[in-house]
């Protein structure tokens, strides 16, 4: 298939490359032109400009790290260039209302967008074991479903409308989030009781929560491991701040969530915006007095 | 071993069995005596009151639904009866402050308080398959470990201090709780953009949530199975303010637990009670005006 | 009147002073005797227990510290002694759950109970100028009024069911701990922005909120005087506490005491537990990086 | 003074009509021309484009609804056409980042930008009896304070960043929105225990709370009076997710804010979003299983 891809970071390098290892024609275009040079190496080739990159795409992806960068791709070029008839496949995570907005825009111009934001790390992605959670006209999403396969263990098929991918994937993210907050309060309440974080963590993980979301994030707070971060505390506040405004214009409270965002921007207040986001459980301890 | 064993609810009995059944010699008493006819059967003999049931017992075993019934028996006659140098093994759940005081009772009694709440339900419990979260005298720990392997499936040390079992029982409790709350308000935040909630599910249990957490109590919620309990929205609500309890006195403030428990009380407030606490999840639903 | 008085700290006593200036027939009953010493300087007569002072009394007034304190005088004397028909008016900020089981006992011993919580620090009370809440059967009230004219300046009559006077004293406090917390919220706020405190004190207290609530203690949070106490933090938790206690056994959430709660918790955490309570707003500034 | 004035709301032309009676040389622009009309039959000139307004003012004010229409007019004419060394005086209320965007924008443009949004309703801007909240330089403070004195009984300086004075802005709002919601949790709480809610406003607004903030909103709430609005749930969505964008800018967590926004979700959500924001009250009863 004739693909674009716009956004070559490092989850963005992982699924560019499944996609040319597959055997699609792939144009890239990253800001920084450097990080294609390993795709071009491998026969990718590369736009000098995102307008240049659409000419003759069916399907061209963005994988972007937030609305203002999609925002400035958007107005700069792709609208513009990209073919009738062509998909616009979003893979970065980004707001509802940026998506609806943008899903407007592309209707407008005959073009289609479909949201496909991905569950995974970069490692994941260059191994092609992605979470795909797809939205979008159906016929849409069967045209993409070659690329799905490609670039992930699993797509969920999330409707006709692309916001429902993008609520399903803040959903996701918060979930996480709040398990992390609910965590670092159970740490609290039993270091005040002078247990070791150890006993809750065995307690925790080999029953109801045997699952990476508290034995990744369970252990990082164990260890205090918050320097070498898979996700920091600025990005997950980013994210915190799409759900809630994500439950603003769709009207839903999410008291769990704002629970979560103000230990964020405690944590940050306090220097930690650039450590792993389980570092809230640090702050959960300061405001227990524990540091 | 010589045990006596008070409180024969469906937990008791399951606990009670199996330990008859590892040939320990065992008293019961219930305040329903009929309750104790099964396991009299099966070679339990009864005691008419709770003084009785501590003669000449090396462990007297607890498993009461709440503090009050807990004090009752202790002042009713446990607290003179249980031979110095005897085990108080507390297996409810109870709060921090009812276990802090009856430690020091005991204590000044010369007997000794082992807190050992358990983590399942009752046909776990007949399985001889509970997690148990054991704490007190490192000695009298020792003493109990052969009941603990006749119990459950593996024990969780959490030190010389009682309340500290008591502590990880709450956290466990409530990181549950929590993990239920925040996916109510995914679900709800999900259904508002109109993606069926089993999509949702799907994404949710198959990466990072792949735990019984996740797994059942958000399948309660997609099936909207809220009519056969497996713990009811009042019994969690006692279970939030043991926490909160427990975290008042500690000096922790717990931002998701009072997120949870706001919703417990909307749901009780709306008539859902007796329903399973994952109703929570439409007592967030309704909040969001979708119900 | 013939009365009895139960517990002289110094709310206590710039009552009972008020209503012996206005001649009534005073017995008084205090833990620490010496307490009562100016009382009865003054003409009172001390009695040394709360069964002796009940002997005769048409009213019994408590003004105690806590349920616990209530707990022990009524169980310890007050209940068997006091007049079939006599008056018990209880003064002191108890629980919702207190005054309801104390309204069924005295009902059992055909006595009444009158719940009429205060308004207003000790100064206020030695003037007569309190504010009062009264709620319990309307013949006793009317029995009451005599008092009430004595100790108050304005008496709010709050129905026939003693809790219902309860209920408006714990939602006064925390309406003002609310006020406190919201204010604490935005001197940090306009802090983070270079503002002087100052400012932000003048632009409330010179309109929308030119009532005590927010002079006085936006005053103290501007001085950072938080060294005399007229609340403190461990105090105003102890309120928190009996609201919230009211609010879950009522089934309703109390979204803003809980945030009150977890600033008062944090600050006590922090060491500030017998500063004066408005040291949330410290402690709101600690969680926003300022301190 | 030769002053522009863009944005003839209810406000704005209260505001605007002062200037020109103090005798101020005056040239208005309005989006929809006719709400003009009164002003220019009063010697006011009408501009057909904010560019052609801008030519020769001293002072150009804007009182405009909300961010979007302010980035409009800035963008469409006004920052290029305003005069080295006018003052661009900003009077409506506004978020912090664009505040500060704007401030270097027009610093760029050898402009000054002044914030200056004001306290008070529409019959008070026209009565000249406004609050006013001013921060701007120092000089361009000066300049602006004849203007001040005829739209204002009071200026409250904030200091030499504008926004400082959106800060104490979105902070007075938000204090009044934790106080509604405050005593929407006291109302609440009465109510299930059968007292009637004139006697807990009584109580408020005669004692701690006897200011317009208690003695308005409390009335409204006892009336449930909510369809005459001064101030809408969706208008009061928009403020408080303005101070929750600064607070997450600024690194503050907000929590009362939090529980405030997340009633007037749940007010909107259930339909009240053009009622009066006291609305509130009854989300919260709602959540409280009285409705």
């Amino acid at each position: 298939m004739k693909i674009g891809f716009i956004g070559l970071g490092r989850m963005g390098q992982g699924i560019a490359r499944r996609l040319l290892d597959a055997g699609h024609d792939l144009v890239v275009y990253n800001r920084t032109a450097e990080k294609a040079a390993e795709l071009c190496a491998a026969g990718a080739r590369f736009a000098a400009t995102t307008t240049l990159l659409c000419a003759e795409r069916e399907v061209v992806i963005t994988m972007l790290a937030d609305d203002a960068a999609l925002d400035s791709v958007v107005s700069g070029g792709l609208l513009q260039a990209l073919p009738r008839g062509a998909i616009h496949m979003v893979m970065g995570t980004h707001g509802v209302a940026a998506i609806r907005a943008l899903t407007a825009l592309h209707a407008g111009a005959g073009q289609i967008l479909v949201a496909a934001p991905v569950l995974g790390r970069p490692d994941v992605a260059a191994a092609g074991q992605l979470g795909i959670v797809a939205a979008g006209p159906a016929d849409a999403l069967k045209r993409c479903r070659p690329l799905f396969e490609v670039i992930g263990r699993r797509t969920f098929e999330a409707g006709a409308e692309p916001e429902g991918a993008t609520a399903i994937k803040l959903a996701n993210n918060f979930t996480l989030g709040c398990a992390i907050q609910a965590m670092s309060e159970a740490f609290a309440l039993v270091a005040k009781h002078g247990v070791p974080p150890q006993v809750l963590y065995d307690v925790l993980t080999e029953g109801l929560f045997a699952a990476p979301a508290y034995k990744v994030y369970g252990q990082i707070i164990v260890d205090e491991a918050y320097d070498k971060p898979g996700f920091t505390s600025l990005l997950a506040l980013k994210d915190a701040d799409l759900a809630l405004a994500a439950g603003g214009a769709a009207r839903v409270p999410l008291p769990s969530v704002n629970a979560l965002r103000d230990r964020l921007l405690g944590a940050i207040a306090h220097g930690d915006g650039e450590k792993d986001w389980a570092v809230i459980a640090r702050e959960q301890a300061r405001a227990s007095g524990l540091k």
